[in-house]
């Protein structure tokens, strides 16, 4: 239960011998009990922070502003630092929503500013702002999960050098070698997209993002689809 | 009068003493007028100040850009410190607009930071604007109402457990318990919404933050209902 | 010519001297065309700063993002420093566009940012980006009158006490006196809109800002002719 | 291929002698293969660094998220600075997209200051976004190409003074030579609008914007129709 905290093992300690009657012994429910009524007591070093932060962003993703409002409330009454919070709601705004609202970063960004400039226990007020924001937004993991398949996808082929048309030629070895040799700048093409492919030749067109139809990525689903059909037409697929 | 600041008490003491003739006694109607024709003077220690920031506020709140440009111009003519009008107007963009219009925050940080760049005397202008935007934006209490209600919850109930399944489980001990058991991540269910509870269960769903109808918040309203009608679907509710 | 300034006087007198040939005198007129062709040279404490300062503001008045790009390179060419350029153009965009597009302070800000991240040569870019988005932004002038309406209005009337109905009475003996008596919280009221007046009694409602049926004023002035309806129906205007 | 970096060009002999096998000897072929292999190593110093940033900003030009995740992953996972990559993608939202979409250098800013906020490795999933949000974002070089050509004529036409009636004449020499006369309040005309000429004389109307039929460029294309139209009929053109 101490989580490896000497702290924590020590208050979990006195915990039990407190609540411990002369002469008692426990059995696992009753020290299960104990340790039970003790994690809900706001502490740093031990679980209640974790719990209430996981149940902040838990509700914000599950789209439940009076919950996310509750558990932002119950960590603020427990003394949390507010600009800890401003900072979890911004990285809420990317993981679990992402392009499906672009503004609920900026929205979070701009809690945090007035937060900075109101201090508590005004500035608050603008952090629950930005909690309702992000729990009632379109939600989406797309970016999420195609930067962790990126990611995954960049350790694998690290040592892929881009495509020919696209690498830098400085010098006249790599000219000679055919660097830079067929690129086509977009903004002379027409619609400004020249469908080119930007992937290592071994590696070959990856999809790693994919929007939902849900809010802004409804409308970057349409533009990803208009590229794809242009990339068939003019034979770039 | 002095409302217990020293500094007040002496300088009305001063008020009296300069407005008596030689030997002049004062009853309490001429005492009043005394001390009323001192209040409009500007004076950040006594009254003026705080009627005049609250002459803003309900101004602002009151839905009338002519009488908030007026009193934002009695205080910039008084001498006070357009940072801190930037800053009161932050405040009321959070605490009478919300989420009516989350670009009231955005258009209040921004006069903040064309302050900061522009200085005195052109900054004001863009203080100003500020005002203006607030005072003629649809108006809101509900997330201010909503945080108040959330705090009462949070400081009644501060000793409940998130529910189970969203209670982290990074120990054996609290993974045997079923914490983080039945846990459904959002993104992979269907309109990724899951409609599970997030309140702890001795308390169960709450509803502090209703939306009105103006702005933004009508938007949110519909949200807020599209999931409350996916949660009765569900039986989730 | 030299406008009080000894270098640029000095800087004059060697421009003449070098214009003229052995024993040559100068009429007006020649004395002049000298004059002129130094006028042009870029010099931060004589005429040309201020001449090309004045051009890209009049060009981004005038609505020209041609003109308006035209002299930011000029100055920029010159040794200008971009962020003084990027601090008028958020003048530019408070006093010449205000609330016909409250995004105009936005980029303009966002420019300012963007450079300090960027520096020079980079940077310039973002900056001309805000000159083309404010010089081809909708134009009001509205905000700039009102306030200066405002700060006339406040400096002639600044001895005037707020409507005793929003006063703060922090004491008994102006609660006695009916200090905040009758304020009626615009957020419990029909439209959260009361539609009290707010200006001291003596001045009675003004009209200091007049929105442009242009860009975002357009709103405004829709919203401001639904709460003048709303004070007439309640015989509150 | 070392570039003129001598540190690279030891670290390409100590490639090749690594390479080499007892007694053997290279072709051009062998060479270079060994070269090719070293290059996507990631060296700060070296090539890898360019052509990735190059592949990068090539993907986003090219409206590929998919390639330019792939990339920026590449460059994360290579220990780049994240600060640097955000700078780098400021850059591109004002090159490539410019007022295309103008909220694409807000959304640059937003990553830059949610990084700032987060750190690593929480932080870069926010420049994820901003790179996915440019990649996806309509494309123009409308401003940067207009930006070039107005630096160009502004340094082949230094010494030209704006017109007359837009240059200040705070000295009496100046308004009896006509400086300001007959200068157009623009705020004062029929649709806040002179149309009178901004550029010298021996200059004259120049063309450097034109906006392109994509994103919110095609709004600024039917301001500056407008306005042309407008001109015209007044006789200003």
């Amino acid at each position: 239960m101490a989580d490896g905290d000497g702290r924590a093992a020590l208050t979990l300690a006195e915990d039990v011998w407190r609540a411990a009657g002369e002469g008692e012994t426990f059995d696992a429910a009753m020290l299960q009990e104990i340790v039970q009524r003790r994690a809900p007591v706001y502490d740093k070093a031990a679980d209640g922070h974790y719990n209430l932060i996981s149940a902040l962003h838990k509700s914000v993703r599950g789209s439940d502003p009076d919950a996310a409002l509750y558990y932002l409330c119950r960590m603020l009454d427990a003394g949390e630092d507010p600009l800890y919070l401003a900072r979890r709601i911004i990285r809420m705004a990317v993981e679990d929503i992402g392009l499906a609202d672009p503004q609920a970063l900026v929205q979070a960004n701009a809690a945090r500013d007035a937060y900075q400039m109101l201090g508590s226990p005004e500035g608050e007020l603008a952090i629950a702002q930005a909690v309702v924001y992000v729990a009632s937004a379109p939600k989406s993991n797309a970016l999420y999960t195609a930067y962790k398949a990126a990611t995954r996808a960049a350790k694998e082929s690290g040592s892929l050098l881009p495509p020919k048309h696209i690498l830098n030629a400085p010098t006249k070895l790599m000219k000679s070698e055919g660097y830079g040799d067929g690129y086509r700048y977009d903004h002379d093409e027409p619609d400004a997209f020249s469908g080119q492919n930007y992937f290592p030749e071994k590696l070959g067109r990856q999809s790693f993002y994919r929007p939902v139809e849900r809010g802004f990525e409804r409308d970057l689903a349409k533009r990803m689809d208009f590229w794809a059909r242009l990339r068939r037409e003019r034979g770039e697929d």
